[in-house]
C-alpha cells in the first residue's frame, strides 16, 4: 500500500478498459501513467479480467487497482439501442452502473461514443432543463486553452440546444479553470450578424437576453478555435466534430513539415542539436494526446469519453480530467448554473418561437 | 513593350481593383508580382483611375497595363441584391461585363463574395445544370494540395447541389493539375456509412450511381482535408467554411508556436541561424496566400475571389490561377464534364426522392 499513503483520499475512478482501437494495454498503462504523475485515483477497470490481469500486473502503480470482470464488450459498430437492450453484461455498462451505486465517481471509456453516450443517459439520468449530453473538446490556444462543444457528432442541434451547449460549456470551463466569468461564442461563418443559419441567430439573440450574467461574445469563426477569442465555443456536434478534426490535421501537417525542415540538410541537422531542448517542448505543445478526453455535459454524473486510438498519454490525461472534474464539483457547478438559466432560456425561447 | 516579348499570347485578365480590406495598392502590386514571376497575362485594372494611377506607374512590369476607370465601388457589407440594381457603375461590375464583351478572359476581385457571385452569375449565366456557383479553396496536403468546395458560405446545400459540386470539383481539379481522375469524397464526421445527415449519405448514393467513371470515395473527415485522402472534398458552404479556417488558425497556432521555440534560447537561436535555408522554405510552405484565390464553379467564366485582405503575394497567387484556368480550358472542362454527369445524376436523384 505504499503507492496510496492517503488513499482514503483518492478519488474512485472506474475505467472501461475494452471496446477501444488501442486496445486494452493502452487503457491501463495510461492509468499507471496517471497514478504515477500524481493524479489522486483509485482506479477500478471493468472488463475481460483473463486480459487485463497480467496487464495490470505489470505497473507497481496499479497495486491498489481492482479488476472487475465483465464478459461482454461494446463494439465500435454496435448500435446504441442495441447495446441498452443487450448490453448489460458489457464493461461501458457495469462501469457506468458503478457510478450510479456510487462505487466509482467517474468512469473514463475508449469505446463506442454513441453506446457511451445512450448508457450514461439511461443510468445516470441527465440535468433538469437538459434534453441530451453533449460532448466537449479541449483545444491548445495562444492564450491557453478552448473548450469547443458539441464534437459528440450529434447531427444536429436545434436553438434550445445550442443554448444549453453554452449553458454548460461555461460552466464546465469554470469548474476546469476556477475562471469566473468565462466568454462565450457562436460558431458561425461571419462575424456580421446577418451571415449563417437562422438557428445560430436565435440562439444568438436568445442567450443574450436569457443570461445576462453569461460573457457572450456573440459570433466566432473557425480561426478563432485556436486563436482562443473565447473560452468557450458552441456549435453543433456535426461542426464541431469536423472544426476540431481539420485544425488536428492541420497541425499534423505544419507539424510533419517542420520535421523535414529540421531534418533538411546538415546544417538543419546540427541546429536541430542545438535547439534539442526547445523543440521537446515544442512536440509537447503540439502532441493531441495532451488535450485528450471528451466530457459529456447534462448527464447526471462525470463521463469521460477517450479517444478510442489514444496512447497511455492521452489515456492519462482523460483520467487526470476524469479526477480533476470530480474535485472541483464540477457536476454541482454545471446543474446549479444551467437550473438558474434554463429558467430565463426557457421564457427567451419561448418568446423567440 | 521589352516586358511583353509575346503580348499577343498573353491572357486578358480583368483586375477588381477596389472594395477590398487590404486596398487597391496590393492589387496592384499583386498583378505586377505575377507578371514578374512569369504568368502571361494582360492585365486590364477595374476601380478609380485617379486612385490606381499612381500605384500603376511604380511598377515597370505594368507599363502595358490598361486602366479603366469606374465611379462606383462595392462595399463589403453591400447587399448583393442591392449591387444587381444599383451597382452597375461599380468596378466589380465593369470587371465581369468586360468578360462577358470578351475584352477580358478572366477576372479577379477581393470584394465582397456575396456580390461577386450574385453579379458574376447575372452576367456570365451558369452551366447547364447547375443552379447556384461553389466556390473552391485550395489547401496544402502532405501529397500536394486538396481542393475543397463549397467555402462561399451559402448556409445550406441540397444533395443535387453537393453531387454538383464534386462534379465541377473534380473537373475543376482535373484542368488545374492534368490528373485524369481526381479522386472525390464527401465531408462527414465519420467513415461509416451509417453516421452524418441524411442528405450526404443521399448525395453519396447518388453519386456511387450516377457517375461511375468519378473516382468517388465515399465519406472523408476533417483531417483528411490536411492528409490528402482524397483530391476534392465536397461539403456545404457553411461547414465548408468553418472547416478550412479551422484548419487555417491551427497551422497559424503551431507555426507561432514554431517561433517562439525557435527564439526561446540561446542555443534555439544558434541553431536557427544554421537551418535559415530551410527554415525559408518551411514558412513558404506555412504561408497561406501561396493557396490564395477562390475560383466560382458553376459560372460560365472564369472568376476568381481573392482573399479580401490577401498581400501582393496572395493576389499574384490568385492571377496566376486565373491565367491558368483560362489555358487549360478549364470552363469546356466543367462544362463537358457537368453536362455528361447530370444527365445521370438527374436519374438517380429522381430516383432517390
Amino acid at each position: 500500500m505504499t503507492d496510496f499513503p492517503k488513499k482514503s483520499e483518492a478519488i474512485p475512478i472506474g475505467v472501461d478498459a475494452m471496446g477501444t482501437d488501442s486496445g486494452p494495454e493502452a487503457l491501463v498503462a495510461g492509468a499507471a501513467r496517471a497514478l504515477k504523475t500524481g493524479v489522486r485515483a483509485a482506479i477500478v477497470f471493468f472488463g475481460d479480467e483473463a486480459v487485463l490481469r497480467p496487464f495490470v500486473a505489470r505497473h507497481a502503480e496499479l497495486a491498489g487497482a481492482a479488476i472487475e470482470h465483465c464478459p461482454g464488450v461494446v463494439a465500435m459498430t454496435d448500435k446504441p439501442m442495441h447495446v441498452l437492450r443487450r448490453g448489460r453484461d458489457t464493461s461501458m455498462w457495469k462501469a457506468v452502473e458503478a457510478q450510479k451505486q456510487g462505487r466509482v465517481r467517474a468512469v473514463v471509456s475508449g469505446g463506442n461514443t454513441g453506446a457511451l453516450m445512450a448508457v450514461a443517459r439511461m443510468q445516470l439520468g441527465m440535468i433538469a432543463g437538459v434534453d441530451r449530453p453533449a460532448v466537449t473538446a479541449l483545444w491548445p490556444t495562444t492564450q491557453g486553452r478552448t473548450v469547443v462543444l458539441d464534437v459528440g457528432a450529434n447531427v444536429e442541434a436545434s436553438e434550445h440546444e445550442l443554448v444549453s451547449f453554452a449553458i454548460m460549456g461555461e460552466a464546465f470551463f469554470r469548474a476546469l479553470t476556477g475562471k469566473k466569468k468565462p466568454t462565450v461564442g457562436l460558431l458561425n461563418v461571419g462575424a456580421e450578424e446577418l451571415k449563417g443559419h437562422e438557428l445560430i441567430r436565435a440562439a444568438a439573440r436568445v442567450l443574450k437576453e436569457a443570461d445576462p450574467d453569461m460573457a457572450f461574445k456573440g459570433f466566432v469563426e473557425g480561426n478563432d478555435i485556436s486563436q482562443g477569442t473565447v473560452d468557450v465555443v458552441v456549435t453543433d456536434g456535426f461542426t464541431g466534430n469536423i472544426a476540431l478534426k481539420s485544425a488536428e490535421g492541420a497541425a499534423r501537417l505544419v507539424g510533419g513539415w517542420m520535421k523535414e525542415a529540421l531534418t533538411a540538410s546538415l546544417l538543419a541537422k546540427v541546429g536541430s542539436l542545438l535547439m534539442m531542448r526547445d523543440l521537446k517542448k515544442l512536440k509537447q505543445r503540439i502532441d493531441p494526446s495532451s488535450v485528450n478526453g471528451g466530457v459529456f455535459l447534462g448527464v447526471n454524473g462525470v463521463v469521460v469519453k477517450s479517444h478510442g486510438g489514444a496512447d497511455e498519454h492521452g489515456v492519462a490525461a482523460a483520467i487526470s480530467m476524469a479526477a480533476n472534474l470530480v474535485g472541483k464539483g464540477f457536476r454541482k457547478e454545471v446543474a446549479e448554473t444551467a437550473a438558474l438559466v434554463f429558467q430565463r432560456a426557457g421564457k427567451a425561447l419561448e418568446a423567440a418561437e
